[in-house]
């Protein structure tokens, strides 16, 4: 099968102009079918209070009520993506900026209440995602460049993790292409000593993984990286790494996932 | 030459979620290829406020500083689109929301400055709409729905008036399809008395049009609504309407535009 590289960056690279520029340089450079997902939280967070709408996190994870709904969909589907497309446009690459209603890409349903209302949350499966839209235009020469807005299928707009969309829409392409994943933050890797960034782990399998869990030694904001990612891998993707945005240029450096036993 | 319908709504029908509902049942029900092409112009001004952005206006066209290029970056591309395109998913209506930097779907030139600045305020012509992306789309099934942004090919944002994109989006595709170009508004056509909505004008052609403009009796924001129209009709599309939703449904309402001397 061909390969594909399924890349995601979170919101924090959206603050810097630079080092978005830099990350887009390398990420245009990218040879073969690629795609991208981006967050934008930041951002979010800063237009809403402008707007007089304040964030609610609940573990590291968007609770979304009307009002924040707008504010992330104004934020991730209006700003970011136009912003990002555009600049992937003006370095050659053929970008297609989407939400999950777009050619219904992404189809989630409205997280059941449990514990904590989520609100306008949308959990996803690999069933979800919009294969023939992805693959129609991955197979055209676009860039599909998604954000973390989803549907429900009955006109309700959605707020969906982005590093979860990574995963599910890279489960869902395993069945179409040989699929990397690469999951790119503001950190050099998953870190043995998270005040450490000299302390980069190089491979983490699931059983390391469960074990550090355990300990408390994964940073609230890397759990849900790791666990997509290792979902991800059990669903047939072919490899999955975290890191900065070198691991787009280099093999041998961030945090390789492991899956397996 | 199969037969494409290019509708464009203006942002007032967006305020009203009622008679959006109506028009989405209409344009959903649409037979054939359709391509649909919205503005947003009323929210961007009440979001743009919240957020202490004042909209400028200057003959009926808006004025774009940087600060109002993100205020309607987020409500066309982000709010308007993403609602639109998920209300048509909830149709069976396979919408792709998409701004000019997606797919390079619509490039444009910053508009020189002259008696006024606009600002971030793109031109665009024919040769800048992006028929690969459109019509990969139409011959698939997906209904392209095109909001005010543009972009420069260089990484730069623009707004282009919504009536102008859908103009020449329509006269670019008339090299590959039959195009109807159908202008919906809150108006029930061109209207001989402007505090009139039964004086509404069957036909107009350009020299009718030309008498009207010297009398000054045709509204400010109609004027481009007809000249876009009378552009469009010169650059093969093969007929022009301007109405109320009905023109959806009926072509025997709205005022029919009339090309040639």
């Amino acid at each position: 099968m061909e390969r594909l590289t399924v890349v995601k960056i979170g919101g924090s690279l959206l603050e810097s102009a630079d080092r978005l520029e830099r990350f887009l340089d390398a990420f245009a450079a990218l040879e073969g079918k690629k795609l991208l997902v981006h967050g934008g939280g930041a951002q979010a967070g800063r237009i809403g209070r402008a707007m007089g709408v304040e964030p609610q996190m609940w573990n590291g994870r968007r609770i979304t009520d009307a009002a924040a709904l707008d504010v992330v969909t104004m934020v991730y589907a209006g700003l970011n993506s136009k912003r990002i497309v555009a600049l992937l446009q003006k370095r050659g690459c053929n970008a297609v900026g989407m939400s999950g209603p777009d050619g219904n890409a992404v189809r989630g349903t409205v997280r059941p209440v449990g514990e904590v209302d989520f609100g306008f949350v949308g959990d996803i499966t690999p069933e979800g995602i919009g294969l023939p839209v992805l693959s129609l235009l991955l197979e055209n020469g676009y860039v599909p460049t998604l954000n973390a807005i989803t549907h429900d299928g009955d006109g309700r707009l959605l707020n969906t993790n982005a590093d979860t969309i990574a995963a599910t829409v890279a489960a869902a392409l395993a069945v179409l292409y040989n699929v990397r994943l690469l999951l790119v933050h503001d950190r050099p890797g998953v870190l043995g000593d998270v005040n450490d960034d000299g302390s980069v782990i190089d491979a983490l399998g699931p059983v390391a993984i469960a074990k550090m869990k355990e300990e408390g030694a994964i940073a609230a904001g890397m759990l849900p990286k790791i666990d997509n990612a290792l979902a991800a891998l059990r669903a047939g993707v072919g490899s999955a790494r975290i890191g900065d945005e070198r691991i787009l240029e280099r093999g041998d450096c961030g945090t390789q996932i492991v899956g397996g036993e």
